[in-house]
């Protein structure tokens, strides 16, 4: 049992949907990077083991954040009038003008230094994020998550035509450029993931170079898709022999098999796109705030979840104004409320209605985007990704159950409350003045 | 110009919806206990008033909660499954067994002190707070809140029928309660205002003698109105008789001109209603995130406003989760935004799109509220109450507009940013470490 150790605590999680496993003073125990299990008492074999004892304090799977721009850390929050108004008004004024500035090595240091130091304080252990173009600047993105311990994939972001100035590759560059980042390969529990922005950024010739690639060097793909309505319209128009949008990602070979797809959004599925995400095993990035905040409308997760296809949370920094994914999973509840309201005919009828519960959506944020790594649970074999949360701030009252504790904690608590972070068994992260 | 002063730094606005005034190092002048004026250089006779100089941190007028239950404080961000249940389940879990709990006048000291104390770290400067039926736990939540320096309203609530026990009064009581009560007058800045529930819980004899009352003192109504579908049908068993469910507010003479009336949540209207809301001069209190997180619905907040009707913001904790009206800002936008997408025949056309934008829902959070007190705005001769933030937190770059680090302050900033606060003229806030 050497290196093992326990961490002691209200220990919760969410190994299947809708429901918590709440277990008081308790021990998870780690062995080899891996969860042992979760213990009343300390087994035989684990008696000497060292053992953190966090007291009444919360022990929860670190939540995996499946889609965010890392390169917009800088300017989230902002632009919300702009997104009243025209899709690509937003990428002028916002998105395009501060990606372009990463070319600028010490100030993408500087940025995503930033970036990381602020998802440290939040309950996120593993990310799919979007560096920019840069592949110099990708690998500064990806050695920077690494020191700080965290896991995950990062992607260099290919962009061949209709983007901003400074960003436009030419399809040879950013065929090459991102062959030669793929060659560098993972830094520390960092891969890369390709990132083929979206289909309007891509031609078609890259996204098949991109297609190749992905097969050849078994990397797992990102993307956006089905976001907004005037979005569909100009993919329609860039390409009018699309039976749907996925489509233009599906005939470059980017949804093979060989290896993990994830696709951000997700709004507007037709029929056939949904037959095809779910026939191409893909992973929907859901990014509740995001979605409300750009189109006003949510994507069609219990449909996505009835039928039997992955989806994980997102945050969608910066079209998201919040790293923290209990704000997600707060959203993605509201989200899924709004869908139901609108989009059945006897609304009337709430004890019919389909809607993500509390643990529903922690499951998405946890287990459920955490199938990429087989993380999100405390199931024994998981891998070791806990963060211990502080809810003394919000436990005014001594006969809140444990399941109302963790209520108030995940609507009400921010950085402040995260105590301690652990990634592969691994402390990335101790608060202030803890021992 | 004795007892006048001045605040120096970033001023910020709505005199009108849909625009804000900035204006840098500018001087927000407070003359007898109300706005003097704001201005770029000190008018000749200010020269010698003491100024605070706050350097490019931002001055903006107080959020008014129009809607907030300083009784369910103990429990705001719990209950999250059960509201997507029945509506009574919800408080007969939650909502009454903690308002029975203030009859316990230490318990009630405790728990008010703690909401005035958490209130005090937002921007809110009035409110209309309800407090429970018990009438001295209602004096003791006026006390607190006045020896705060806010101001505003808070309700004695009535109900003398269904409701959980302990709270049930007779139709008697509560009218004599009451009468006591408004006998009493208001304590410091904080005046009485009738309170009925909602018609589900007062019998027609109550809300007429509450109509009588709220005539004879001058004194203003709130209650609540068509929140919720089975609520409404509820409403309709109650009573065949009612054409809308305001009109039972109406018959009992509640509406009248002579005082002010503020109806909180009024998400589904029916075309007599949003009439009577006209011509009566009701005021909306708008909740959005209780909204979306209880029915999924967004009040047509925009049609209210093209009709006249007057709109102000509520963060309704405990159905809300923060006290903090600048979320409820950001969610009064979305919930707008998925109003506009899931009613209108072309949401596609985002060029159209009717929906709250920054400035407009800030204007709804400060001036649209405060109307009721002549505050929320810097025009001369509005009520000085003002509060200073400061966005370092997230102003890691120089170049950013004023507008672009309001904007993210709004969206991102939270109790730690609150600097100061002003009402009617006096200081009742500053942060610790400042001077």
């Amino acid at each position: 049992m050497e290196g093992s150790f326990a961490v002691k605590g209200t220990i919760a999680f969410t190994a299947q949907r809708d429901k918590f496993t709440i277990v008081e003073n308790a021990y998870l125990v780690c062995q080899g990077q891996r969860v042992a299990g979760v213990y009343q008492t300390l087994p035989a074999a684990c008696q000497k083991i060292p053992v953190l004892d966090m007291g009444a304090r919360f022990v929860l799977p670190g939540t995996c954040d499946l889609h965010v721009h890392a390169s917009q850390f800088a300017f989230q929050g902002m632009g919300q009038n702009i997104e009243n108004g025209k899709w690509n008004t937003w990428f002028d004024r916002y998105a395009f003008p501060d990606e372009s500035r990463f070319q600028n090595h010490a100030y993408a240091e500087r940025t995503y230094t930033d970036f990381a130091k602020a998802l440290l304080k939040t309950p996120t252990t593993r990310l799919c994020a979007y560096a920019t173009t840069d592949r110099v600047a990708t690998e500064i993105l990806m050695h920077i998550l690494a020191g700080y311990g965290f896991a995950g994939y990062v992607g260099k972001v290919n962009m061949d035509r209709n983007c901003g100035d400074g960003l436009l590759e030419t399809t040879q560059e950013t065929l090459e450029e991102t062959r030669r980042w793929l060659d560098q390969g993972a830094v520390g529990g960092i891969e890369p993931i390709i990132t083929p922005r979206y289909f309007p950024s891509c031609t078609t010739e890259a996204l098949a170079g991109l297609g190749r690639l992905a097969e050849e060097y078994r990397t797992p793909v990102q993307s956006h898709l089905s976001e907004g309505l005037d979005e569909i319209e100009w993919v329609k128009e860039l390409d009018p022999t699309l039976d749907c949008y996925i489509q233009a990602y599906d005939r470059a070979g980017l949804l093979s098999p060989v290896h993990p797809v994830i696709m951000a959004h997700c709004v507007f599925p037709t029929p056939e796109e949904f037959s095809l995400l779910r026939s191409r095993n893909v992973i929907v990035a859901h990014c509740p705030q995001s979605n409300l905040n750009s189109s006003g409308r949510a994507a069609p997760v219990i449909d996505y979840l009835d039928a039997g296809i992955a989806v994980g949370l997102g945050t969608d920094v910066g079209g998201g104004n919040t790293l923290h994914m209990f704000r997600t999973i707060f959203e993605a509840i509201l989200a899924s409320k709004v869908r139901w309201a609108y989009t059945t005919d006897h609304p009337e009828q709430i004890s019919d209605r389909q809607v993500l519960t509390l643990p529903g959506a922690f499951y998405l944020a946890t287990k459920g985007g955490g199938a990429l790594w087989h993380t999100g649970s405390f199931e024994p074999g998981y891998c070791f990704d806990a963060v211990v949360l502080d809810d003394s701030r919000f436990c005014q009252r001594a006969d809140r159950t444990p399941y109302e504790r963790l209520e108030r904690l995940i609507t009400m608590s921010d950085d402040r409350d995260i105590v301690a972070k652990y990634i592969n068994g691994s402390c990335v992260y101790m608060r202030e003045g803890e021992k």
